[in-house]
């Protein structure tokens, strides 16, 4: 496997750090975070999903004895290892509760004992989503705010409700379905859960992309990212695409706003990248919902990146909870 | 004033017990609760509305005063009073935030304060919406959850999530506004908040009537009561609007599941005395929206009926909070 190692900068000696993992289904990135959230060492590699559940156990376990040898992790006080990953997992057994195919026989997994086994670390683990909110609430844009809302566009739409540094993940543990909400601007457009009108299927990536395409949009353009530029360059069709999806994540987030009452919205995700065009359609929608007392509400860019799930996944043993 | 008092059973000498207010623009209604949730005693009277917050009060402590003196009040040892009131009440100060001005002078009333002078008891209060949740979650329909959704839809639309007994209100104490997020049924339909395409604005009872008349139905039915008996009668446009309203709010129920994924749903309020014509549009609403592993969550009635808000209110001090 194709292991990419970046050495950020040395711990301090007797420091206390934990490892973060994003695992994903397409990629397994590996950090070694301090108590502050500073990745001090990063390393990833492509997940080897069709190969199975113990074979991505096993790079992450690979990942981390990579990270343990690094100069950075020298002397450090290494608690734990947190883990962001796909799937609905249950934080109290960080057990998968279920899954996609994605990662053939990932359902059912015990991610603690099987790392456990592997390195010898204790273990938690949330999903991804969550990773990634706990990650900017904890020093990202929310940094040391108690009520917190992440909503993530990017290829798919989801969320994470966090209070007090605490992802609500929910009785069930799928809380944070916020691509799977009826928004006014999707009504009988197909979504990627099997039903129809969800916000996924209007403001995720793929769905302004299949949206400018109905509209008549020119076949030849491939993708979102050639989509929004261009709308930037003036495309008409392009634009109403562009600022459907816009419009539709900021009526969400006002929605979300006014059920929550959150002290701070973080918007992240590919989508996020996409410029004034994008944030200008999301304040829009966000103002014609949003509620008087929290018309005020900023919406954050997120801060962290892509380090933000496996500084969240390091932060499930190192961010402070104040329950 | 009309004090209207009734005694229920009488107190177990020694017993923990509190006095749980529900104290709305029309009405406020009293009750001396205990540690079972059992009401021991009620009294209700008009509130004084016009008069202002310190009338309010005063009547507040009238009906206090009317309970002690109750059989049922004898030997029980009384830790507290507590409000569900109009208005965004902080719960850590008991203060009342804002309010609409149905009570006259109600916003920035510090019932903590007022009301301890007055009777000599602490206080604690939520607005009644979230006091109606911690009802029914304490020994209503959803009694022992730990996780609760309570969606309200009568005369307006609201709710409240509760977790481990404790009612989220949010940053700004405006959280549970369930009734203003956009709904794909309403779309350009004003909404009491001022804006348009709320679920307030279709799903609740005179949202449903107005769409009847929007619809082209007879001008002389005059509320939603006389729309649901032509329902069941058989007219075809009370049906559809008493449906579209009744799909409206499983919709609504089924994103709230997605986001916030309860151990239970429960609904309340007039339109949930509407029946079957009613609940079958709630569930087929919520089947359209709730993902899989959400398809099995029971809707269910409420169970304490007027006084749950009481009950709840009490429950500030009764309840068991599980943080």
């Amino acid at each position: 496997m194709d292991y990419a190692t970046a050495l950020v900068r040395p711990g301090i000696p007797g420091r206390t750090a934990a490892f973060g993992i994003d695992l994903g289904g397409t990629k397994i990135a590996a950090g070694l975070v301090d108590a502050a959230g500073t990745v001090l060492a990063a390393a990833s590699v492509p997940t080897p999903a069709t190969a199975g559940a113990r074979a991505v156990l096993d790079a992450v376990a690979t990942l981390v004895a990579e990270l343990s040898a690094t100069e950075a992790a020298a002397n450090l006080h290494i608690i734990g290892l947190g883990l962001g990953a796909a799937g609905v997992i249950d934080p109290a057994t960080a057990r998968v509760l279920s899954a996609t195919d994605t990662i053939a026989r990932w359902a059912g997994t015990d991610l603690a004992a099987e790392l456990y086994t592997r390195t010898n670390l204790p273990v938690r683990a949330v999903n991804d989503v969550h990773a990634h909110g706990l990650g900017e609430a904890w020093c990202g844009a929310a940094a040391g705010k108690a009520n917190v809302l992440l909503l993530a566009v990017g290829t798919g739409v989801g969320g994470s409700h966090l209070l007090h540094g605490v992802p609500q993940t929910g009785a069930h543990h799928v809380g944070g379905h916020m691509g799977h909400f009826a928004s006014p601007l999707a009504t009988g457009v197909p979504c990627s859960c099997g039903r129809t009108g969800h916000l996924e299927a209007i403001a995720a990536g793929p769905g302004i992309h299949r949206n400018y395409l109905r509209l008549g949009g020119d076949p030849s353009v491939p993708d979102t990212r050639e989509l929004t530029a261009r709308a930037y360059a003036g495309d008409r069709l392009a634009l109403a695409a562009l600022r459907t999806g816009a419009l539709a994540a900021g009526i969400a987030a006002g929605s979300l706003a006014n059920i929550l009452d959150p002290e701070a919205i973080v918007l992240s995700g590919g989508m996020s990248g996409a410029g004034t065009l994008w944030w200008d359609g999301v304040r829009e929608g966000f103002a014609t919902e949003a509620i008087d007392p929290l018309a005020h509400l900023e919406l954050l860019p997120a801060a962290l990146g892509n380090d933000a799930a496996l500084i969240g996944a390091a932060g499930l043993f190192l961010a402070p909870t104040d329950r």
